[in-house]
């Protein structure tokens, strides 16, 4: 009986708990990222540790979210991120050098070692072979500062590709088929493990578009083996001494088992508004696309460019249909200049943007009223895109292109009527630019940390208080994302720094009023229904309703990030005991926790609560480490107190 | 005595009045230009007079301003002008085409003919020894109607170029060294013509620069002779057939005259924050420079980027100066990529843009706090970046590169230790490509304008009372920007074709409280120094106002552009008699004006007001065109009720 890859790369790093499904276990990390709009807080967090230095073997901050620039704000982050960077020793990947998981491969990237991001798509370095978390960002601050990340112990299932993609068809259809078959919860608590004969028909960058959108399953993590591919891509970033070979051993097991045969998967595309809605493409033909856009964070690399560069050659896009691309780093662009496959794009029409997140994250691009708008993005949360009631679909580069060609959405085989599919292979040697990312050197201390007026230092939370008195704020329901509770876009993200300025547009896409609401109420609850919190790390969805007074959730059940991060900033996640119970709590609902600080103190999992008078069982599945946290009103407070005597620094 | 070349065309355009300064006379307009800014206002106001399609020998819309889409608006905006394109006949230039001027150069532009563009810088058209101007949105959708352009007969200031310029010194130089003599008022009322021997030594593109900056010198428009320089342009674009010499006749007499010897200018810099505060680079040298943008709507052509190209080539921008390219238009693009010239601007850190306006109309690209940043652009008024207090200066693309090199602001000639200045020419053939230009069909009547919620129609406006009393809304000091009186920017420009959205920004940078005093006073007054309304030709800074219920400024002077618009819209233009009149009046004065409406129809140029009960005489100086449309509440009411009998159409 083997054992599979996850299993392995689990073993070598844990550091605490026992390897059984759901229960706590603490990971050594190996590498950190940031990116610059979870960044600015996790920075501030980590300065509020007061420690010299980073203590992870590689920290990595990227600027990738905020490029836009339409105030004085993204460009003092961009600043206080460098020079925070050079004071603790951490890379800094400059503004426009690309999206954070696309350049850490390039760079960093290690088959075997754990990355620990805060950013939901961290799994994208499943295409090297780490094992690698989306966490909110002060679980990145505090393996920053040598801790271990602790998560509940993932089962793994087993994914078995077959055979190899029939033309046209690309990696994306494969994971569009996984989320066809599992939707945007099917995976929680588990990661994603590809094996078998067809994985070695894709290449790393086509790995990490899938291990990238396997956050969209619900799944903790995603993971391929490392093999000749692998090497090869090490090797043409000059970097083949970082390879090795891993795999799952011969008859591993898995706790569930999946088989893809790769021949039979078929041009699919994802329905507004949500990546779980997947469709054929040719379910949805002939429907009029506006805008097409190609790149960010998911099929950004040199061989989704370069293929959808030779589909358009010497063509145009449609009248009505504005095409971009958003290419992944500055080395991608570098390559595609170099391979000759810039100018056809631009001459088909193509808009070529810098590097970076861009419309992915609602930074511009956003589609005019009705509008509809395919991306080979990851996400297409309601309202994400920056346009009210939006239309987006997610689709492959091919699906995109044939898109942007035709002016309506086409399956991409009826392209072979007028052209062979586009032979596109990665090149054994890439042009290699490290010249825009700024090692750090060994005078740290002698570096000013410049904080611009919207760098505010974090706001302290008291601990928890013996019994709680709420109302309810607001009552939502199933598959609410971090989108919904705390938005990104223009105007929203350069508030990340700045805990009391974006708390006013926590909720603003549900219900405007909930911050003047949340401040008139005091102590609040917010309601929810099943897989509450999905889509983005952004601790901000935690930490800006906490600032407002929320002090519990209730849900059918929660996202795991989301919910990592309610413990973070001391939020009770409660869980209906009995589902039915959701119908009972209105709006104007009384919650009443009497004793509820010994009731968490004592480790209990059920906690009784009275609504409007009536008793309730709910329930409080969190660890020992995470009760800690809720006491004490927040992570931070915890490990502040702890780290007078760096108790969990080495544990 | 021979006639200078601007007479010539005025001569061969005039269709009514007489060939004296300052006397109102009719220029036939040949083309017409709009970008989007100024362009759906401009729609808007054609579609209200009724007609079935332009009636000009060529019109175009050019999409390069809002170009972010942080929300539906822009995309709104695009369809909608791309549709009323359709609808009506007009060239339309897809959004990320590129910049109005310089892709009417490449597609349009014929030596000799006139020009009329919804844009100040329009005079970039003198590259190709047009007789451009820029005006107010109304006046563009007049021209498109067949009217001719109204103007005050202007003076010709020649400037005669001697000589060439030494290495690392380039066009900008040039119009930098006539902002220095001459300020940003000193060529109000003139065209500079720029004649002689070193006018060889510029290509079309350095005119253009050229041009473009001129507006910055208050001037009605800017003008090159047509020469062999300007038949290789025209050839390299593939219209030869366009070509036609055109020169002053020998010893052409000037209204004024000076002399430029090329060999004597050196590396200048518009200083923050105006483009007349003029300095030698050598002055302000080793200046910490936080940001670089080459391009925009100045200096974004070919040559310009080439040799940006061939300097940073194996070299990289310094580790905290933020370098950003913006092209000038896709065909500028295209055939940097050709030339081999993007990969080593990409490697050297510079993050490349679509092509169009971008950080020149604070469309992203804000500097942060405090924070230096060198442009090519041609303007830097106070906040246009979209960062109070921002410190902006105005350079050459060879000044830009040293400082993105060096990090600090450095004179281009300190770069000859280490390289050669590259010489780099004009091909005789470039890649030529207008597939992104949507050329006007037949069947115009066939197509459907599409109007989002954000396109609203034109409010109306009252003819002129028969006297007014007002209070004064507002004192300003001498030459304020119609970049203070109604802002751009990514949060305001995407309002411009909905007034009373757009009006709440009325003033903002100089007083939040504006639109709000406005709601209450009723009628106002404006009252400024000299030089009032510089800068940008936005009929906003004039509709908006008069919305909000503004009925008349007095000032010490005015922008010409701003006069116009401000009859467009209603609002009295008046002067001061005497300029210490202006130290008369308060932030709380009454003004009145009784008997006005008599006063205005009799053609006084004196005009009798009482501020806070005590007399004063004021001056109003306009055509007795510009008095009919004050009495009718603006142009389009007068027009309209003309249109009926389509009097003025062919006058």
């Amino acid at each position: 009986m083997g054992t599979n890859l996850t299993r392995k790369i689990i073993e070598s790093h844990c550091v605490a708990g026992r390897l059984q499904p759901g229960e706590e276990i603490a990971l050594k990390i190996d590498h950190t990222l940031l990116q610059d709009a979870t960044g600015t807080m996790a920075m501030l967090e980590f300065e509020s540790l007061g420690l010299d230095r980073v203590r992870v073997d590689l920290a990595a901050q990227y600027v990738d979210h905020n490029l836009l620039q339409t105030d004085f704000r993204n460009a003092d982050d961009h600043r206080y991120l460098q020079s925070t960077c050079a004071r603790y020793g951490i890379h800094f990947s400059r503004p426009g050098n690309g999206i954070s998981h696309q350049v850490h491969l390039e760079n960093f990237g290690k088959p075997g070692l754990t990355l620990l991001g805060a950013d939901s798509h961290t799994p994208a370095a499943a295409g090297l072979s780490m094992l690698a978390f989306g966490a909110g960002g002060l679980d990145i601050a505090l393996a920053m500062a040598g801790r271990p990340y602790f998560l509940p112990c993932p089962k793994v299932l087993g994914v078995r590709l077959e055979g190899s993609l029939p033309s046209w068809i690309s990696a994306k259809d494969i994971i569009l088929e996984m989320l066809r078959r599992y939707g945007v919860k099917g995976c929680r608590g588990m990661v994603v493990e590809y094996y078998g004969p067809g994985v070695a028909t894709l290449t790393v960058e086509d790995r990490a578009a899938i291990g990238n959108m396997g956050t969209e399953l619900g799944a903790t993590s995603s993971l391929f083996p490392s093999d000749e591919n692998t090497r090869n891509y090490l090797a043409s970033q000059q970097r083949k001494a970082d390879w090795q070979a891993l795999e799952a051993d011969e008859n591993a097991v898995y706790d569930e088992y999946d088989v893809i045969d790769l021949a039979e998967v078929e041009p699919l595309i994802a329905c507004p508004s949500s990546p779980g809605d997947v469709v054929a493409v040719r379910e949805v033909a002939g429907t009029p696309v506006d805008q097409v856009i190609i790149g960010s964070s998911a099929n950004s690399g040199l061989k989704d460019l370069l293929r959808v560069s030779s589909i358009m050659a010497g063509r145009h896009s449609a009248a009505h249909t504005d095409l971009q691309i958003n290419p992944g780093s500055r080395q991608v662009l570098e390559n595609v200049i170099a391979a000759d496959g810039l100018l056809p794009l631009v001459t088909a029409g193509a808009k070529i943007n810098q590097s970076g997140c861009l419309g992915c994250i609602g930074m511009g691009q956003a589609p005019g009223t009705g509008q509809v708008s395919l991306r080979t993005f990851p996400r297409n949360f309601p309202g994400r895109s920056g346009t009210k009631d939006d239309r987006v679909y997610l689709c492959s580069p091919e699906t995109a292109a044939a898109a942007a060609l035709k002016g309506v959405i086409t399956d991409p085989r009826a392209l072979a009527d007028e052209m062979a599919y586009p032979e596109v292979h990665d090149p054994e040697q890439r042009l290699v630019d490290r010249s825009s990312i700024v090692f750090p050197s060994e005078e740290l201390q002698a570096t000013e940390v410049v904080r611009g007026p919207n760098i505010v230092p974090l706001p302290d939370f008291a601990p928890l208080p013996e019994s709680l008195e709420l109302r309810v704020a607001l009552k939502v329901g199933d598959n609410l994302s971090t989108d919904a509770i705390m938005p990104a876009g223009n105007t929203v993200l350069p508030l990340r720094s700045n805990i009391e300025a974006i708390s006013k547009f926590v909720f603003y896409q549900v219900d405007q009023d909930f911050h003047d609401r949340c401040r008139l109420l005091g102590d609040g609850a917010v309601i929810g229904g099943e897989n509450y919190g999905q889509g983005s790390s952004r601790e901000h969805a935690a930490l800006a309703p906490r600032f407002l007074g929320i002090r519990i959730k209730i849900t059918k059940s929660y996202a795991r990030i989301h919910q990592a991060n309610l413990c973070n900033f001391g939020i009770l996640p409660l869980i209906f005991n009995d589902p039915d119970d959701y119908d009972a709590i209105t709006n104007s609902s009384v919650i009443e926790l009497p004793g509820i600080r010994a009731s968490v103190e004592s480790g209990a999992t059920e906690i009784a609560i009275r609504v409007d008078g009536k008793e309730m069982i709910t329930l409080l599945e969190v660890s020992d480490r995470q009760r800690q946290s809720l006491l004490a009103g927040g992570t931070l407070n915890l490990v502040r107190q702890e780290l007078g005597g760096e108790q969990l620094l080495n544990p």
